[in-house]
């Protein structure tokens, strides 16, 4: 492809080039369907033919009881049930490859399934349990789905790129080996969208994954299979990766929990698109989307326990810290009800007018948060996208000439966009992070908070490719504010939410962002979820935290 | 000035600019001169009126006994010694801004001195004491020497650079303040070069520090004057910072004892050049220079204890760990006797050797380590100092038009000098730096130690104006692995350091560093000192373990 000042022309060269790709493509999805065993299937007849539809509790007609039971279990239960041996492994691994097959079946959230390799691993484990009496770690025998772009020795790994569809990984992620040193067992690796860079999931290889809750609509992205799988229940939890709101977007697009810890604490290599490069201005985190926030925790501590910094330098050895869980009393919390930018859309606002109203009748302290440098430190966030000019991810879209999707043309022209940024303005970006860093954390000492609950997109799940704005995600990885996701158990309700056709836009983005509400009708069901904030490095306070107020505002 | 290819062309604009600052600098001079005490002065036919001298000793000639043993004690003791009551502030003071004046009057170290505010705030204290009978902090009356360029609320902080003479700042740096809240006194700032950017001392401003064991020699840079009035004890510990050396080499060249801890630890917010700005590929950091390994500790005590992470999201909250001082048998230490680029001079191989043997002797683990990827790392570090094209610096130069010095303009043309990089190559720095940082560490991991003992410079401290090769301090701030400098009791000596006249230097870099080394007598009494290195952010167990290598190897 070639470039010119506004985006991207197509190239015959690309066109010639990405047919030879087209076959390889073919065999990747065919081997994908392959991995599909009958024992697991849902019946044809119970996946709906079209869209708009809530797909959550098609796997339950068909679940035994048994299998619903264990699929319904928090992590943390499931491998207390399985320590003390009324589990075995196999049985739980059994009944979450069912409920794994289906929820692709539903929501087409895999890039890669290999149940076979898992039910090999689950026996394996109950066999050194039957042979030990002990379990190999704190999570023996739970079933856990990884978003596909971290290396996984032996299978391929293309991060959304088609160019990529060739590369086989020689070494494990050290993320998932740990997961895998503590028990975990794997056997489905999930969608992303192309280029890792969409709150959203189309890409040349798989194509879009739907949201569970509402078919008509995104599961958002980039870690899009998980956001879909941890909603359908297909593992007990799964692990995402987040540089502008990849963890977050999906995991309150899709109703479930997620956390994108501080930056440096979990270890991430290797990966892709790798790295004999860093950009260092927005830094990518891996984290976990899960059905709790005691099992967010639970896989902090299995990371952290494991010490990663003593194999990776880049890694703080900043162990997980025991804390106390905050009576509501102790809560002190700030609440954005506009970044300043994007307004929210009506069940957002409704969401979080409804959080404010328990929250204080629980004893919380809760005060408003008036924005400041929304806008222009999303802006120094998008110019550490795109820095470069763009030329890492070109150079990966070119391997196969690919089709640049709508939202990836939508992204490369973000920010500084094709022409990049000099040393100097790259610099200049990190220098605003870094003071507008400190400004929030002094603003939240004034008002004497530990957190502050925002929307974590200004309006529920949007339908496919259309959403724009990352802002009130992307504002917190520049910033590097850890956050959790998690649903406050409203959804978008059109007798409740009707658009507010009256409202003024005030920019383009805003503009853009609020016409795709013009019909609520569209948006039904889809959950209305909240962002909770904490300082930065503070991640285990704020993981105990969001469990409180999210039983606060579920009650 | 105007920039080519090569390196600075004079301008006829700056040298007319220039002379409108020289009042300004002849001012600041006066001011200089104006505030040296009467008092505190070494009378005049003490002061050697030409180079090569060793002046440690000559403050002890006018220096009562009681000033003597004061000023020599350790930071540490001197504390409990106020705590106690057995010395006042003032009596404390007194005696150090005696033996600073005569520092400053032997080797030019001072560019600011402020006794009288210095004297008043002994009394302050001296006054809390009585009436409170408790000290406001472990630094209660501990004189405190600060390099110049941190900012200091009403005084000038330039840097270096003589156009910003007339910038006084409006706040003091955190680093500062939380020495000063702890007790400390002020009263002397000191020298820095030009563009804070030598491993040597010259600026515009105040020109040349000489090196107080041998005057012919530079103290090293950029804390030029904390390395001459540390080993002077014109004050009890003093704080430098580091971004290639410039804790260490100062530390080292003057035979005191320098930390350079992990990056994001203590806060060094703000200062010059200050920063809208923020350069990440090799990062600054603040640190003591000082007479002991527990004065180093006492320092990062100090400052964590202040939890600087509470004000300044920039700092990660790493308190400072209570580590048990190791054994020497549970000591495991790797020495480097040439980084493969510039060999190090017959002083500091015999410093190596003499070490090694000492450490087995004691029951130290000492293993060789081969060096890989110095060139490489040291070459993306120098290009991460310049990868603005030098804009920065050069805006900074501009403001006064200031003559560009022998040393600024080496370091200007280092790495990619003026072309600068694109974001891309920047980008590739950061990643070749990340991939050797877990590099370095997983061969640490292999060798099976904890530590790496190695020279801070191909030599002992070199002839003014004359260093170039900074590798073996600015690896280390590239990979960002801790680091202590301490004096090995060992000195240049003639009859024992003959140059090696039959080597044969490897590259351009080597033949420069080796030719200087060509007479030993110019080098009597250099202190030969080592560099201690850890894993990154294991500050506390380097620290113990500097302290335990020293005792074995000066034993």
């Amino acid at each position: 492809m070639t470039i010119d000042g506004a985006g991207l022309k197509v190239d015959p060269q690309d066109i010639k080039l990405f047919e030879k790709f087209i076959p390889k493509i073919e065999k990747y999805r065919q081997a994908l369907n392959d991995n599909i065993l009958d024992d697991y299937k849902l019946p044809e007849d119970l996946i709906p033919q079209s869209l708009g539809f809530d797909v959550t509790k098609i796997p339950e007609k068909v679940l035994t009881k048994s299998e619903i039971e264990i699929t319904e279990l928090k992590a943390i239960d499931l491998a207390d049930k399985i320590a003390s041996g009324e589990y075995s492994s196999v049985e739980v691994f059994k009944a979450y490859a069912k409920r794994a097959t289906m929820a692709h079946q539903l929501t087409n959230c895999a890039m890669e399934i290999f149940i076979d390799e898992g039910l090999k691993r689950a026996e394996e484990l109950d066999e050194i349990f039957k042979k030990t009496n002990k379990t190999v770690g704190p999570l023996h025998g739970i079933p856990v789905s990884l978003k596909e772009h971290y290396d996984y020795k032996g299978k391929i790994t293309h991060g959304g790129y088609v160019g990529l569809i060739d590369n086989v990984s020689t070494e494990t992620n050290q993320c998932v080996q740990i997961l895998y040193d503590a028990g975990a067992v794997f056997y489905i690796r999930t969608t992303e969208p192309q280029m890792l860079m969409h709150l959203d999931s189309n890409n040349n290889i798989t194509g879009l994954t739907k949201n569970p809750h509402n078919t008509n609509l995104t599961p958002g992205g980039s870690s899009s299979g998980e956001g879909a799988i941890t909603a359908m229940k297909g593992s007990a939890f799964g692990l995402g990766s987040d540089i502008g709101g990849s963890i977050r977007a999906p995991a309150g697009f899709c109703g479930v929990w997620g956390l994108r810890p501080s930056q440096k604490r979990i270890p991430m290599f290797p990966m892709v698109p790798s790295g004999n490069k860093t950009q260092e201005n927005v830094v990518v985190v891996l984290g976990p989307l899960a059905r709790s926030a005691q099992d967010l925790e639970l896989f902090m501590k299995v990371q952290l326990s494991s010490k990663p910094w003593e194999t990776d330098a880049t890694v703080i050895p900043l162990p997980w810290r025991e804390v106390k869980t905050p009576t509501p009393k102790e809560l002190k919390v700030a609440i954005i009800y506009d970044d300043g930018v994007v307004k929210p859309t009506p069940p957002i606002i409704r969401g979080l007018k409804h959080s404010a109203k328990k929250l204080k009748q629980a004893g919380v302290k809760v005060v408003e948060w008036e924005s400041f440098n929304v806008k222009e430190v999303v802006e120094a966030c998008y110019n550490g996208y795109n820095a470069d000019g763009n030329a890492g991810q070109l150079s990966l879209l070119k391997l196969s000439g690919e089709p640049v999707v709508k939202l990836s043309k939508w992204q490369l022209n973000v920010g500084c966009g094709f022409d990049g940024q000099s040393v100097s303005e790259y610099q200049s970006n990190a220098g605003l992070r870094d003071s507008t860093r400190t400004a929030y954390l002094k603003k939240m000492n004034e008002l004497d908070v530990d957190f502050i609950l925002c929307p974590l997109y200004s309006s529920v799940a949007p339908v496919h490719e259309t959403v724009h704005y990352w802002g009130y995600t992307s504002l917190w990885n520049i910033l590097d504010f850890p956050n959790v996701v998690f649903p406050t158990g409203l959804k978008c309700d059109p007798e409740l939410d009707k658009p507010d056709t009256e409202y003024v836009p005030r920019n383009e983005d805003e503009e853009y962002e609020y016409k795709l509400y013009d019909d609520a009708t569209v948006f039904t069901g889809a959950p209305i979820s909240l962002q909770l904030t904490g300082k930065r490095w503070f991640d285990e306070e704020l993981v105990k935290a969001s469990q409180v107020i999210e039983e606060i505002i579920r009650a």
